[in-house]
């Protein structure tokens, strides 16, 4: 235990995204929500010690929907799961990890609930303030990072699914998930919910943002549909990456070609522009086109083996890490 | 922030009690449960540095009886206060024990939880290890000692209860703090409970082992119907400090007497021999009776100002360590 505490006693807190921060590395600022940011943001803790994940925050299902429903909160599913990400490789950070993303298995009212959800909320209770809040569960996990919500209110995503040629729009995440077809187009409930402040600043600061791996419809294009978050998006100085997924999600993107994600971006936000679209070396066949569609967003295309060697649709944080710190280093 | 994460660096984990302890203070075991065991520790972890709190598991109401009925586990909520006292006075102390101590109010499932019994279950369910599962929290709050249950199941206490000389014996903590009347005799079920083994070894390593203050029959007396623990607690080498209640609680020892608390614990324990009793300046007018009874069981009396300056029935544990810590440095 004594080494365990040593450990704990070197990583007590966040080391926080912005200007403030201690260590190397550029500053990042990584969008996403659920499996698809838990992946980037293990990649990027190990390039940079200033890095800032920006968070959906639409869940409307399972531990996270039933909080909401119960506390009126903002759903902490995401959030949690990014700071689990966030944990170190020690003990201290493994076990935390583990403890946060831990779910109930009852009978009874507790079954399903995230144990790092309840502690999210329970501090959001007591300290009346979200990032307060969440910086506070960072330092009990030594996260390496911060982690923010994309916007200070709970959101509803509104989703328009197309199936055999017919449209439907469906209003949640679990609506949205639930429903087959693939979705077209993607807006919030409401339409203008308020930026949080401390994530707006954090993508103006930033030296790159990076855009997924991720649910494309449901957890990285709503962040463009913040105005005050796209409006920093648009404007600041960093640069813009875009990690493409290994694979289409079924019921969301079936079918899709890694081009057709760019061009769902692209619609999504005409004015973003992005420098860098990173896809696996598996997408070479179609190469061209996919080419063509990050030149059409201002960018240029990377390609590099980033998947998992098991052949799961999954990222390998050491190998996505490495190509992300090349990319990271070139000049502008 | 950056100071809070300093304060947080310098506590990451607690000082355990045991030959491996660091620090100063001799080693001292405190037996009890609930707001009682709360004030003994508040005090104790001023005196010293090898504190261990070895806490009733007999609780059935509440957030831990709920939890004991959903997960079959050890009722936490004594645990979970314990943990609490045992916090620093620095800002990761203060922020973590009061959200351990925080409790969820809604209209929905969680409403009636305390964050820290939910995080201890948790911690259970992860390392399948009641004394690690402590360990941890403990090591999360930078608890200033180590806490452990009486026992390694959880239990039920029976009381035999007495109202205008006619006797009914209940069954549950509940029920006896619910049924009218005095309480003259406790059990446990089951009758032979096994004892942990980590606060079997603590008892006899210990310096001074402390009685008490708190609710006589379901807090302090328990420990000794735990027969491993009971003969632990007869044959440690350690000296036994008393420390008497500062009034009758209602429905348990109504108009009992301070010497009616040391002929009550006596004859739960007719083995037990104590070498001090601890009782507020408040008793001085019954002082010879007092005395009587504490020599009886081996011990001297001491009297001191302990008592809460706003005349509440409350041990001050700046008072209560000041008077402590002098009784600690005597001499056998």
């Amino acid at each position: 235990m004594s080494e365990g505490r040593g450990e704990a006693g070197d990583a007590p807190g966040p080391r926080e995204a912005g200007p403030d921060g201690e260590g190397g590395g550029p500053k990042v600022v990584a969008l996403g929500g659920g499996h698809g940011l838990h992946a980037s943001l293990s990649a990027l803790r190990r390039v940079t010690s200033h890095l800032t994940a920006v968070v959906t925050v639409a869940d409307d299902g399972g531990s996270s929907g039933r909080l909401r429903g119960e506390f009126g909160v903002v759903p902490p599913g995401d959030l949690r799961m990014a700071l689990a990400a966030l944990c170190g490789d020690d003990e201290w950070g493994r076990t935390w990890s583990e403890v946060v993303q831990h779910r109930f298995r009852s009978d009874g009212d507790l079954s399903g609930h995230a144990v790092g959800n309840l502690l999210i909320v329970a501090l959001w209770e007591l300290l009346g303030d979200t990032v307060a809040g969440l910086d506070w569960v960072g330092r009990l996990l030594g996260a390496h990072g911060r982690v923010l919500p994309m916007a200070s209110v709970p959101l509803d995503l509104v989703a328009e699914v197309e199936l055999d040629g017919s449209f439907t729009t469906v209003r949640g995440q679990v609506a949205c998930a639930l429903t087959p077809g693939r979705v077209t187009a993607v807006s919030l409930v409401p339409p203008d919910p308020p930026a949080c402040p401390e994530t707006v600043h954090a993508v103006r600061e930033a030296d790159w943002v990076v855009f997924g791996p991720g649910s494309w419809f449901t957890s990285v294009l709503p962040h463009l549909k913040v105005p005050q978050l796209a409006e920093a998006l648009h404007t600041s100085r960093a640069r813009r990456a875009v990690i493409l997924n290994l694979a289409p999600q079924p019921g969301e993107t079936d079918g899709f070609s890694p081009q057709k994600h760019l061009e769902v971006l692209r619609a999504h936000a005409p004015e973003l522009t992005v420098d860098v679209v990173l896809a696996d070396t598996g997408v070479d066949g179609e190469r061209e086109e996919l080419e063509k569609a990050a030149i059409a967003m201002g960018a240029r295309l990377v390609t590099a083996s980033v998947a998992a060697s098991d052949g799961s649709p999954r990222h390998d944080p050491r190998r996505l890490a490495s190509v992300l710190s090349e990319i990271f280093r070139e000049k502008r």
